[in-house]
């Protein structure tokens, strides 16, 4: 039998929903059963306590909760007062927040991605989400960018967002020190020219630059690219989604390295 | 000066946001610039009524609005009521809804791509994006797939939806018919082995199959398969989005023909 959760901690993970609480916390919200069961797998450690909507309960069949010490249970009602969702699965993870501080020491293999502005939080966790799946060294986010810690990017990277090394508040002078201090080459995605992605190498020192659909990517960031990536367009298509531009490309720059 | 759309047509056009009143009238809404821009560039004959929200009579200026006899203005409040978004740009379109049965014989250049119940929305939205961005063929949707014409698809296609052929409620025997009749092959995407995408020949008798994430490929389906496609793990990332996947295969696919 599961205790059920004190009104006063209830209050306390409701606010996790807002992001000045989850930087004071320093912590987050992981809502759904793959996205609790890859955190339980891959970073059991930051796990504090998992969250069950009571008559909920038989979902412990499919999780190793004896990595997580603290379980409680919530009305239907307070479940749905701690997500954003109109249908919640009735599982819920609190988790430690990684740090995202930048530090140039901790950049090691590529291929690295790094976001301008990518605000629509659901591309930002499907590239999380590939990002994990293709090994990708590090995810950098630039200034404005969505929080990869609210719940919609953490449902969206499906519990990606435990695998990926991701770092915020990656501006122009950061990406100048890995340029010039571990010898990443910079490539720009551009719908308007550049080398086509499968005649184009890649290596461990590859960083791979994309910008929102709404703004592009800023000229400053694209001014350090040492080549542009064409996704070659055979159909009359105008554009393509984001999460899928990246997917591909991270695709083709693991394989061609 | 444009007119004021009246009372009546405002309820009809209401009414198209519900598919029974879609099928009925073989109307639908594309809502937004880009994806009216592209309406208006690929699709002119069937724009049938161009409805912007009063103020916002701006967005004309971006538009080839000659190509449109009907143009009407709404107040705000009428043009939420149109739409199934928050805060909509203001402008919408009324287009004639294509056949979508299905026709052994309009079948001609593959790739095609066949979605078994893809139900969401935005992933059904932006595989059609990608679609047309590589030129796919044909789009075969499963029964009990998402109707390619709700809002939430048609803004995720950003005006794809206009540029692909797209065929509804293909089945069992549709599928064996162009195995047989045409000849294609049939590649099915599998997570737990297969031939690897990168090694893997195509050509424009390539038919590729799709599962949802929830429910994956249904064996009557993957019986037909020829050869399973993997997409190799590199990382330690879980699954990938389905719609994301699907454009690293077809970029695949429309490289290696």
């Amino acid at each position: 039998m599961l205790k059920p959760l004190s009104k006063n901690r209830l209050k306390f993970y409701q606010k996790l929903n807002q992001k000045k609480y989850r930087d004071q916390e320093k912590l987050y919200l992981i809502s759904g059963l793959r996205a609790v069961q890859s955190a339980l797998e891959n970073d059991k450690d930051n796990c504090i306590e998992l969250i069950f909507e009571e008559s909920k309960e038989e979902l412990l069949l499919n999780l190793e909760t004896s990595l997580v010490k603290q379980q409680s249970t919530v009305s239907s009602k307070d479940f749905k007062s701690l997500s954003d969702e109109k249908s919640p699965q009735g599982i819920c993870l609190v988790a430690k927040k990684p740090t995202t501080d930048f530090e140039l020491n901790k950049i090691k293999n590529g291929p690295i991605l790094f976001l301008d502005r990518i605000s629509d939080p659901g591309n930002l966790g499907t590239i999380i989400r590939s990002a994990a799946w293709f090994g990708i060294g590090a995810v950098l986010l630039s200034p404005g960018s969505a929080d990869p810690f609210q719940p919609k990017v953490v449902r969206a990277s499906v519990g990606a967002i435990n695998v990926v090394q991701i770092f915020e508040e990656v501006g122009i002078r950061k990406l100048e020190q890995i340029k010039s201090q571990k010898d990443f080459s910079f490539f720009a995605t551009d719908v308007s020219g550049g080398t086509e992605l499968s005649s184009t190498k890649f290596n461990k020192t590859t960083l791979l630059m994309f910008g929102s659909e709404a703004h592009g990517l800023a000229n400053e960031y694209k001014n350090l690219a040492d080549s542009k990536l064409l996704i070659k367009k055979i159909g009359n298509g105008e554009s393509l989604n984001v999460a899928n531009a990246a997917a591909i490309i991270m695709y083709q720059a693991t394989i061609n390295k």
